[in-house]
């Protein structure tokens, strides 16, 4: 009969002795965290020599301390004693393995290869973008893709993966190419010809009117922040900041999310708001029973990006929160009611406009995922020999007209435009579509559990909301992995259909009349 | 014959070894740093708990590879090769074994059992100061100096230093008790004296205007960060932001100074800014080779200060300074040029106000001596055990009648006022009244090497200054002790004599007519 714990039997004391050394990885790792934020928010150009001795400091610390034989030893000893433990526990005692494995898989030799040939490609790489020298860069991306194989291969070797996927792994832990290739493959079928009904179902509209400005500042900060607030962000355990590129930083109990503001238009930098707000409120409901520990902590790239998705483009975009939020935007900058630039048909047409268009970032929500889909299948064939970075540029522009109908007029309205490949982020992509679809499904769900929580939030009361996603999103934590919170959360695996419905009824809705 | 190193010679492995155990050492302290100031800067009230685990982590780190036995063997075995040492690689070595040997002194027990009596005591404190109720914050009090004193023995036995200066040296490098002695017995019969003087003249003045606000916190701003570019601060390498308690933090090349803002009156505040520009021109200044190493660090507290008090006592109240910044102070509200509040005489003497009070941070610069030398003999009285901490409020009042002819109504007022022995922090208070003169004597010689010194300021041009200061204070790092410094910028040992005179000619000057 096997031993059954008890709330209150005290765990072995190997794992004890772990959580204590977990707890103080923990520690290092969050105060990397605030030098980073600070770093994109707050530090004078000056600073950067010192800083960057800081943070590799505490990255050597950390280092040092997770990949110690103690570590490993002491994992191997809570192991056995796994059964003294509770599921939460145990899922700990997992999550520390997981990262035990992935920080001992690769050498310090190869790790500092990897990091060498990164910076050195990123910082050609700006160059390359900007005088869209795509050439220019081929050295050294070759040099540093000619790594990430190697970095793949040891991986894969390390932990019985494919290589891709031993990749995929470091974003979204359990994530696989051959889970993905079907979904993706779904939505690719769908999307050349939803697009082009969309578009013309657009065009055929009355154009949509920008609001007129200017919008100090100070005004969009406040209007942001009230927002933040309804939304249920609490600002003694977070700021709101300017960086140049926006982010969610910081810890679970001071989250530090930026934006930045353009005073002739308003709308990108508050829905930039609402996204990190999303991130930050992932991060903020995590279990506080569990801080510090890792399974205390946010799950992959795709379920954090689910959070600032499901906010941005399930909940704000949508005509529910508009009807709510668009007057407060309209008092916000003093607009005239009678204006019909501010009326809520207009603004949520203007938060809904779909394009073809050459940049990922600059994207809408229908074109989004045919971006991720030509990376994905680029970084894939790159990664598994099947294709070279030298092919690139004729395969990206191809690759983008067959799936947007667009072809790049320079690289650096191409394969140039995001940093992630040439700073050795490679496997990373896909989590953004993955994302945005778990966002629809876990929305979809939430909307089916509370029928009126569409009217909840046109009334601007996001309790409801908030309460479901603590519980089964937010404050589960790492103890399940990806694929199982959406199972649970939602009553089935992850289905393409569930994000093409939604398209489909907010960008082709039945007319009225 | 002695070796004779050249620059060329490679210094020996032992001592470039240490020297990267000390960079290490420098980037997590620096790391700290940063952190704190962002603590008083930035950080919303909820992240209090995960910052004190951050830091309590750093600093642990940072005490464990201070003082591991690596480090102690390093710099065993560097000073044996320290013959084939240039001066400032020597200079870098004895710094290295001071704070080893600092690090070392202390059990971990006794720095564990420190550092909670004062947690302990201090957050009593605060009770007990809000209350005006000495005796609740008394058992914990005599606690905490029990626990002080047996540092003392301990640090005195280590560094065969007496009980005070064991705890002096912490703050002051170098600085002994013997030597304070007879400099504050000089001011202390100089001063009661000196002050009634003064005072009859300011009442035989007319009174002082203040100019009407109100003030905007952001044209303060302004106006401080105009000054600090003026005064040579570079805002490419630091910042200025707002904390309850302004002080100067960061590092070297991201010096972070803060302030406080009353919009009724700015005076206050500016001033603050100034002081704490002195703080940071001083990081700035330091040798830019040695960044990282100890001997590339500031002095101790007293030459700290002095930098402060050069800027804002010597420079920024003086006639010179207001001649050139009035001006720009009354434009910066958008003052009345013929209004008499703003005329450079009103606001030098708005500026050198002396009144005798209670409280020791809004003391004057005449009356804040007194402060000092009353804790002075009071903390060494209660370090040696000549006096009890439960007679610390009759001592005090008497001290404060004795010293400046007033006694405090309240122990909120008197001896319950200054955190710093609530917080373990005992051989400290000296260092103010030493900072102070040095800057007197320190601006002394500047301006006798260069007579046209106030003439340059007057004119807003401060490049002769910071030379000056560059030379002879900042760019010294620690390469010498602060009385060496003294002695060698000025051509004598400290001497409370010119910071009399400094007085004499500020607050008793020869009238005109």
């Amino acid at each position: 009969m096997a031993f059954m714990p008890t709330s209150n039997a005290p765990a072995p004391a190997a794992y004890t002795d772990l959580e204590a050394r977990f707890r103080r990885l923990n520690a290092l790792a969050e105060a990397q965290g605030m030098l980073h934020w600070d770093m994109s928010a707050m530090m004078p150009q000056g600073g950067h020599g010192a800083r960057a001795e800081q943070l590799a400091e505490l990255s050597a610390f950390h280092h040092t301390l997770l990949t110690a034989p103690e570590t490993g030893d002491g994992i191997a000893q809570a192991e056995k004693a796994a059964n003294g433990l509770d599921d939460w526990q145990r899922a700990n005692l997992r999550e520390m393995r997981r990262k035990f494995d992935k920080a001992t898989a690769l050498s310090e030799d190869l790790v500092t290869r990897l990091s060498r040939a990164s910076t050195a490609c990123e910082a050609k790489w700006r160059e390359a973008r900007a005088r869209n020298d795509f050439k220019s860069v081929l050295p050294l991306a070759e040099d540093l893709l000619t790594i990430v194989r190697e970095q793949a291969q040891v991986k894969a070797e390390a932990s019985g993966l494919a290589l891709y996927d031993a990749l995929l792994d470091d974003y979204e832990p359990g994530a696989r190419a051959a889970e993905i290739d079907p979904v993706f493959a779904e939505v690719e079928a769908f999307l050349p010809d939803f697009l082009g009904t969309v578009l013309d179902r657009q065009a055929a509209e009355p154009p949509t009117l920008m609001p007129a400005g200017p919008f100090p500042e100070d005004k969009q900060k406040a209007l942001g922040q009230m927002l933040m607030e309804r939304l249920g962000f609490d600002f003694d355990f977070g700021r709101l900041d300017v960086s140049l590129h926006p982010f969610c930083g910081g810890v679970p109990d001071d989250v530090r999310i930026t934006t930045r503001y353009d005073e002739t238009d308003f709308t990108s930098a508050l829905m930039g708001v609402l996204h990190e707000t999303g991130h930050a409120l992932y991060e903020r409901g995590l279990p506080k029973d569990w801080r510090g520990q890792p399974v205390g902590q946010s799950l992959g790239m795709s379920i954090h990006e689910s959070q600032s998705l499901l906010i941005e483009m399930q909940v704000c975009r949508s005509p529910a929160f508009l009807k709510f939020a668009g007057p407060l935007m309209r008092d916000a900058f003093g607009g005239d009611a009678g204006d019909p630039a501010w009326s809520v048909d207009n603004l949520c047409r203007l938060y809904t406009r779909v394009e073809r268009g050459f940049v990922r970032v600059d994207a809408d929500e229908v074109t989004y995922p045919a971006h991720v889909i030509l990376r994905y299948g680029l970084e894939k064939a790159m990664i598994e020999g099947r294709m070279e970075i030298r092919d690139l540029p004729d395969a990206w522009n191809a690759g983008l007209e067959r799936l947007l109908g667009v072809t790049p007029p320079t690289d650096t309205l191409g394969c140039l435009q995001d940093i992630h490949w040439y700073d050795g982020a490679w496997g990373y992509f896909p989590t953004y579509t993955l994302g945005a679809m778990t966002a629809a499904q876990l929305y979809a769900a939430a909307r089916e559990q509370m029928p009126d929580l569409e009217d909840q939030i046109a009334a601007g009361d996001f309790r409801g909301l908030m309460a479901w996603l603590r519980a089964n999103v937010h404050g589960r934590g790492a103890s399940v992995d990806g694929a199982t919170l959406v199972k649970t959360a939602t009553g089935k695996p992850l289905d393409p259909k569930v994000f093409e419905n939604h398209l489909k009824s907010r960008y082709l809705p039945a007319r009225n009349g």
